[in-house]
């Protein structure tokens, strides 16, 4: 299926609608929605509640401080949701799901849309996360609720939708695309407070400017991320790196 | 130092300060400013632009596409902020910071307030990061500005600070803060479309619905965040679930 200049549909679907107001109306989000990229809205649960109270939670079975949010106006908005943008997933903004990375935001922004289902109080029935195609997380720390989540989760696919990106913005090697944490960056002026701009980068030197990035990018996910290095598969510029730092570590360790 | 009453002070510096309004205005964080447990507003980068187009971003030396956060701006800002909020951390919201989890959220919520970074573009200027007192990244996907990370931060962290969380809710006991995930959560009807609720909560049993409690809990880490579990130091009574399933498994693998 070629969904390259499809205008994928966006649905949140919460109890804080307003939340996502200046999120539509903000920088690459509204220009991908005025490029019909995307469509997006945020669908109040209470439409989907019952009784004048509009209750969308109720007290937890066996006791305990919290509430929870009750299966029925979930699915009920859940099964609106999936007629208006048929075959789009429904994901559940959670802490116990699926980490989100890089990696499942390229997926889901091959997908027609996405139905993000936000959480609040101390969670959902277990009944209503049963339903649901994916359940992620967007880190490990606790949130107030999954409406955050859903916007980070949304701008990350948005960005990654063909064409969103205009040639002076770029989705291509950037932090995390390739496996590393970017290379420092520096813009004018050339000097500022007694700090310099690294001279090579003042060159015009192609060659070797790629160069210094592939070094800072490396050198600083080993830094900083030691951990994004564990499983990668190295290119034979950057062994060559690494064999290099190696070296110079060691003769320090002998000296 | 005290700081249980001490009312926290939240600056982001944003060129989309309008993105924070709704952020302000609901929920929990809108009650915990209601209540004076922190105070926080979203302040335009361009105010401390200069010429007449307030410009914020320029060319990356070295070439290539995107554009680089100007230092100077950056940096009359958050001069500017530090003397409004002395001692609080500044805080870069950036893909190469550290892994922002719980535990630095509730390092962070001690303080007496944060005056968070955001980023857009590229990147900011490598002499600006080098200013700053934390760089923190929310997960590992690309993100098109600092933004959401910096409600993120500050929704995880005013969850934590004392007497914002009312009775009905509660830190404690909830994803992460005892390092395994949350058991299921059930709430009326006791059946829905076919779906019951585990027998065990309806029972009244308090030790037995702990006891369910945990092993939901202990079973969904493992199902579906086993990395979790690799350094825990497991409790007796955990132990003893975990030896249990052991042998189950065991004796599956042997039928």
């Amino acid at each position: 299926m070629n969904t390259d200049r499809l205008c994928r549909s966006f649905a949140a679907l919460t109890i804080f609608p307003e939340m996502f107001d200046a999120f539509w109306a903000t920088g690459m989000v509204r220009r991908a929605i005025q490029g019909t990229y995307i469509e997006g809205k945020a669908v109040d649960l209470r439409m989907f509640a019952e009784g004048v109270h509009k209750t969308t939670d109720d007290k937890p079975y066996g006791g305990g401080c919290g509430m929870v949010m009750k299966p029925e106006p979930l699915m009920r908005g859940i099964r609106h949701l999936r007629e208006e943008i048929p075959g789009a997933p429904v994901v559940i903004m959670s802490p116990q799901g699926k980490p989100f990375t890089q990696a499942v935001a390229e997926s889901l922004s091959r997908e027609r849309g996405m139905i993000l289902v936000c959480g609040r109080y101390e969670g959902m029935d277990e009944r209503v996360c049963m339903q649901a195609d994916m359940e992620v997380s967007i880190g490990d720390y606790v949130l107030t609720g999954g409406e955050l989540p859903a916007m980070v989760v949304m701008d990350a696919v948005t960005r990654l939708i063909p064409g969103v990106l205009g040639g002076d913005e770029s989705a291509e090697k950037e932090s995390f695309s390739e496996g590393l944490i970017e290379c420092a960056h520096y813009t004018r002026p050339p000097e500022y407070e007694g700090e310099q701009v690294p001279e090579v980068l003042l060159s015009g030197h192609h060659k070797a400017i790629e160069s210094w990035r592939l070094e800072s990018s490396l050198k600083r996910t080993f830094l900083k991320r030691p951990d994004l290095m564990v499983d990668r598969n190295f290119t034979r510029e950057e062994r060559v790196l690494l064999h290099k730092w190696s070296r110079e570590l060691a003769r320090f360790a002998e000296s």
